[in-house]
């Protein structure tokens, strides 16, 4: 038999007390846990089947359908929800109130059995969805060590690029040899977004004019993408002398994902180009200073925009044909975390967020610009975790 | 500006008019269409919006959020699902009628939304995804062209698969080299499934007894995976001598997938094994044969049943330590659709039918063995469209 929980009791608690205290602002009582970004955070891996949270907070009760032979304190062996209550009640076992289910994450259809199964009186469900993505948005230090871990990994290959460069090479080439390089060095491949509507495979590598071409995912940059049936990144472009090449590959080494982008280049290019680049290294070292515990998120945003009215380069920011509408986002599990760096964003800085920043621009007729970091919050400001050279640098030495 | 739908209006027409026959049978008069996959079934691309069907068998009316530069016949341009209904009405277009929504796929959160933004009287949706899953059941003779490029693609990736082997190699070293092979082919890399329980990169290859691991996921095969985070495939395992090695990796050329698995060894391996492997290829020529329209999935399945189990191989079959309950499911823009051949399935073949057959078995110390192959449904039997050699093939020469 394997154990089921791999996180250490104290780790495990550590975040249990995170999602409890949550609930308890929303007055959820009791919870059940479905996906897997969330199944994974509570226990240090995936399986098939749910975490249920009782209301008396004592521990997990763990609802295992798939694979049946793991072995935590509490488990329910399951293969579906219906008949779980009854279950519980020949064991004892806390029954739900006030129960919250991943309203944002399950499926119409699957909630509402969860909701015949758990609550027969007819009740809804509360929506825990938020609660576990405002634990999740604060990372241990646990979670911290995992992510500095993908971060180092993610250096290493974006350090190799220059040499997997071959003159003649299309975009889609380049990001095939990134993507084996990046597989070698331990990538898990998954890139786990939060949502249905994104779709990427590995990341994006954009050379020249396609980094305008307009894309349907809400993603900081477009392009074109190979076919239709998946329209973002690269495009089959030729990689030409004056042109940038930017390249935003998947940095998920250890289930916490870094997010790091790296701009490179093909001889000379535009002056503008240039000077869009250093305005994107000073928009993030500039927010690394101010992003402190307490500082509000679109403040962030409304210092690079200022710097970038400054430097007239607001037509180019975070797009051209098309813009972005922030300019930074939580990462761990999945790509697309709190807290999120917008104009709108009520999103308010704490110790241990992990924040992406990623002021872009595109310059028409060369290519993408800028780069991305992710940063760990601390009490002094943002420490960077992804570390390659921020320079442009150029594919062909 | 470009054209929004890419599908010819004959073709769409003909996915269309499926849709439409399905929706009737369920009094559904009205549709809004809202995930990526359905949306490229509907239109031959991915866009951010959705696709509204009225109540009058009109044409389609597209509300995009992005990208902004789409051309089509009825748009409206959104930013968000509230206030459509006032966009409809300002136009003189239907409004909703006995709407069907995406329920299976829809989050809980999402659903409820539109519910309330294009059913402002309070009534419920009906479920609209059966709809469409019954309609891109049967492949119009345009999709079948493209899986055939998808499975011309694949069998020439799978035929390179003994020139990258490399004595001393892992599973995970050998997987990387086929995915940088198929993505060279033009695969690209996006492996889409329906529901969000399952997850894997690129495909699975299997090397000895980690093919006995089992996995959370709903897949034919498990494998332990390179980390909690993601259970599944290749584990790290040393290729030696005596073993098999059991690749099935993503056959998306097309944005339509094809599905094959070819069984690999290296050096001498038991007896047993070899035995498997052969029942699996006689399965697949007898389903094949008989999988003629009109045919009762569940009958295929028994019929495989009755087959392992006069061989008296029914303790490997689907697996050893956990075993899937099905042999063959539907494939095309997702790798899990209609039909599913198991025991209990209600599905009747037809015309069009694309099924993936995997009857497959684990041999404890040797590894797993079988094949798998994509057929079209026929008048006279299931065609296969995915050719490369089925028997065992040795890694080294």
């Amino acid at each position: 038999m394997e154990r089921l929980v791999l996180l250490s009791p104290a780790e495990q608690k550590l975040r249990l007390d995170k999602v409890r205290a949550a609930m308890a602002q929303r007055g959820i009582k009791s919870g059940l846990v479905s996906s897997n970004p969330n199944i994974y955070y509570l226990t240090g891996r995936v399986f098939s089947g749910y975490i249920y949270l009782p209301p008396d907070d004592s521990e997990p009760i763990y609802l295992i359908k798939r694979p049946v032979h793991l072995l935590a304190d509490r488990t329910i062996s399951i293969r579906k929800p219906e008949g779980v209550l009854s279950e519980l009640k020949i064991r004892n076992w806390p029954l739900p109130e006030a129960l919250g289910l991943e309203l944002g994450r399950l499926t119409y259809n699957m909630a509402d059995r969860l909701m015949a199964a758990f609550l027969p009186d007819g009740t809804k469900a509360l929506d825990l969805s938020r609660c576990l993505d405002e634990a999740r948005a604060t990372k241990t230090p646990h979670e911290i060590n995992l992510m500095k871990v993908s971060g180092a990994k993610h250096e290493r290959v974006y350090r190799k690029i220059p040499q997997l460069f071959m003159p003649g090479m299309s975009d889609i080439e380049l990001q095939i040899e990134i993507e084996r390089v990046s597989r070698l060095e331990g990538c898990l491949g998954q890139f786990r977004i939060a949502g249905e509507d994104m779709e990427i495979h590995m990341g994006n590598v954009l050379a020249g004019d396609n980094a305008d071409a307009p894309s349907p995912y809400d993603f900081a940059m477009g392009g074109a993408g190979m076919d239709p049936s998946l329209p973002v990144g690269a495009n089959g472009t030729l990689i030409r002398t004056g042109m940038t090449v930017m390249v935003d590959m998947n940095g998920d080494f250890t289930g916490y994902m870094t997010d790091m982008t790296r701009t490179f280049a093909l001889g000379e290019i535009a002056e503008k180009a240039h000077q869009a680049h250093q305005l994107s290294i000073d928009i993030c070292s500039t927010l690394a200073k101010m992003g402190v515990p307490g500082v509000e998120a679109k403040v962030l945003y409304e210092k690079a925009e200022q710097m970038v009215t400054e430097a007239g380069l607001t037509d180019y920011f975070m797009g051209h044909r098309q813009h972005a509408g922030f300019i930074g986002h939580g990462v761990g599990i999945e790509i697309n975390e709190l807290p999120v760096i917008a104009p709108r964003s009520r999103d308010i800085l704490a110790v241990g967020n992990a924040i992406a920043l990623e002021p872009k621009f595109v310059i028409p007729g060369t290519g993408a610009v800028g780069i991305e970091n992710t940063y760990i919050v601390t009490p002094t400001g943002m420490e960077c975790i992804t570390k390659a050279p921020q320079e442009l640098v150029q594919l062909q030495k």
